[in-house]
This record gives structure tokens, C-alpha cells and sequence, in this order.
């Protein structure tokens, strides 16, 4: 059965994903990299890292995924759609090593990149979006990959089997808020917290009545 | 050094420390009891209850309060002001046991209960009435009991020494939130995060430079 999961999301205590306003500079506005400076510690992000909790939370973004699903805000800066040579911020070789979904209102043709990665380009609604990147999955799990937006929307429609997020001792204040439009996400999930000495809180979210 | 303190205040995942509407019956709305719960296990709320990690942070609420600031959505519900025989949710002998200080813009005669609790009505800003919660505390420290609007006001007005915030793991989506108009706390306190094993996250917010 394939799942659809959200890994490695992280959020200030108030739920933003990030701050404003969004540049190719800043691609997470004041937020700047405060987010993810948990991640960067770990053995996931690369060698010499740490081994700890926060690397085994992290590590499960690789696993078993068949393909991703992006929102345009997570490809490229605020106009990138203006930009006939973006190919994402990521270089040469993404670390998505797999059929990729960017879902934007002006898509354009597939953009194969080295190790796996091939951008697709849809515009889709989230079922449908879902539909197509499944089948490209192949058998295997959909990475919703976010921003806050498009994981809102997916949790919404009731489309998202598994979910983790990272909340991150900071207070944002104003950004891209994972939570708006969402109520009683307990009534569809199991719900687990767990604190770490980096001082993260991890969230998981587990479908209840599945494997989530 | 007298202090400002605030003590088991707790939140959904989203932020909101009270659901909608608030009532005479409903004194925390669509959020019910459930942002208790916790409290409700633990040895500080009677006899039989836990004394783990929830209870050691519950406790706290009482040790070295002098006097207690509150806001009139905590006193009772939407147009108590009206009942002049408003007394409060707590019965005769409320929790408090200490000058207890009501922010109403109509203030009423002071209310003498029994085992220590007087409340006092006061039409203030956060500044003024801190001075004069500090006064009747006579060395000890004041806690600021709440709600969530009130929290934040004086937060924003770099009132408050030390925060106790938990965070419970539901999704509420809407009510009082006690992040709005907050920024940056991360500048001004260290801030902690324990997950325990009822499910809930204490997260504690310690003014830099201080013993808050």
C-alpha cells in the first residue's frame, strides 16, 4: 500500500514553516536557516554528523520513497516561473532521486537532472497531483515535500498518511503558518512528542487504522 | 527580586490556550477539558495523582507567589460584569490564596473569599497593574494566571520573567492564541523543551541574565 508522507518539516513553535518575505537570497525569509539547523547536525546531512534522535527522525526521508511532490514555493524563489534556465536551488544533483512533482499554475516540459531526479511540472489539484505521482511511485511512498502550503492543503483533503514535523525553539511571528485551515488533526492521527537534547521537538502524526 | 511568572498554561500544537465561544458552560469552548488532562493526573491536582515529570513542573505554580494577575476572560464568562454576584468559577475558597488582581475595564468593590483570596478589580495597563500586584505581593513573586490575551500583553511589554507554556497534542484551529503579535522570544529568553510521557511538551521560557 502506498503511503504519502510529510518528513523533516520544521516549524517554529508558532507553526511557521517560514518567515517572510521569501528571495533567492533569503529563500526562508527572516526565518533564515534557524529552522534547520538541527538537520544539519545530524549524519543525515553528512559525514561526521551525529547519530543521535534528531539523525534517526531525519534518515526516514530517504526511505522507501518513489517519487516527490513539491509546491512552487519549495522549487524557487518568488518568480522563478520568469526564468526559463531555473532548474531549483539544488545543483546539478537534487537529493530527491526520484520523479519529482512541482505543482505550479504556468507549468513547462520535465527537466531530468543527474542521480534520479526528474522535475515534473504540474498543474494539478492535490488528488490528482497525488494520483499521478503514485503511479510514477511505483509501488512505493509519495514525499510530500512541502512548503506549509501545500502540506496544509494535502492534510486538508485528507490525502496524508504519515506527517512529521520539527518544532524549533524560535518564535517567527509571521510567515508560512502549517496549521491554518487545519482543526482536530487528533481525531485522524495518532499523535507522539518527543523533545532532544538539540532542543527540537519532533511531531509525528500517524494515520490511526493504517500503517501511518 | 520580585518576579513575573507564568505557570501551566496550556496550549493546543496550534497555540490556542482557550477554544470558541466561551460560556457559562463552556468556560474553554470546543477545547472542553481536553488542554487539562494532564493537570488532572498529576499529584498537584489531588490526592492519588502522579508525581512525575507533569507534576514537577505543575507544582511550581504555587511555590513563592506573593499575588496573582488575571485576566477578566479567566475571572468568568462573557458578561460576568453584568451579574453583580459574580464571584468567579472557583466556589468559596478559590485556588489562589493571595491578592488576586482582575483586569476589567469595570472594575467592582474588592471580594473577600476564604483561604487567603481577595479579589481585586482593576481598570489598568500591564504596567500599572503589575505595580500594583508587586505591592500587595510583598517580595514574593506575581503570576500572571491568564488567558492567553493577557499572556501575551505582557510578554510583549517585556513584563514577564519566566513562562510555563504547555503544549498539548491537539489541533484546536481556532480560539485564543498566545502567540499573535509575539516575535523573536528567543532574543530575550532560553527557552526548553521536555516531552513526557502523557503526551504533552513543557516548554519554558527563562529570561536571559536573570534567574527568571
Amino acid at each position: 500500500m502506498s503511503r504519502t508522507r510529510v518528513h523533516n518539516l520544521a516549524i517554529s513553535l508558532d507553526g511557521f514553516a517560514a518567515g517572510e518575505p521569501q528571495s533567492l537570497e533569503a529563500p526562508f525569509g527572516h526565518a533564515g536557516e534557524r529552522l534547520h539547523e538541527w538537520m544539519f547536525k545530524t549524519r543525515f546531512w553528512g559525514e561526521g554528523g551525529a547519530e543521535g534522535v534528531d539523525d534517526a527522525f531525519a534518515v526516514r526521508h530517504e526511505v522507501g520513497i518513489g517519487a516527490e511532490i513539491m509546491g512552487a514555493n519549495k522549487f524557487g524563489p518568488p518568480g522563478w516561473q520568469d526564468d526559463p534556465d531555473w532548474k531549483g536551488w539544488w545543483g546539478p544533483n537534487p537529493p530527491f532521486h526520484s520523479p519529482t512533482f512541482v505543482l505550479t499554475h504556468r507549468p513547462r516540459a520535465a527537466i531530468e537532472m543527474e542521480g534520479g531526479t526528474t522535475f515534473h511540472f504540474l498543474d494539478a489539484a492535490p488528488a490528482e497531483a497525488l494520483a499521478v505521482a503514485k503511479e510514477a511511485a511505483d509501488g512505493k511512498d509519495v514525499r510530500l515535500g512541502g512548503g506549509a502550503m501545500i502540506v496544509r492543503e494535502f492534510v486538508a483533503a485528507g490525502l496524508v498518511d504519515h506527517m512529521h514535523l520539527v518544532q524549533v525553539p524560535i518564535v517567527l511571528g509571521r510567515g508560512s503558518r502549517v496549521w491554518d485551515g487545519l482543526e482536530a488533526l487528533e481525531d485522524t492521527y495518532d499523535i507522539e512528542a518527543v523533545s532532544t537534547p538539540s532542543g527540537v521537538t519532533h511531531l509525528t502524526f500517524m494515520r490511526k487504522g493504517t500503517e501511518g
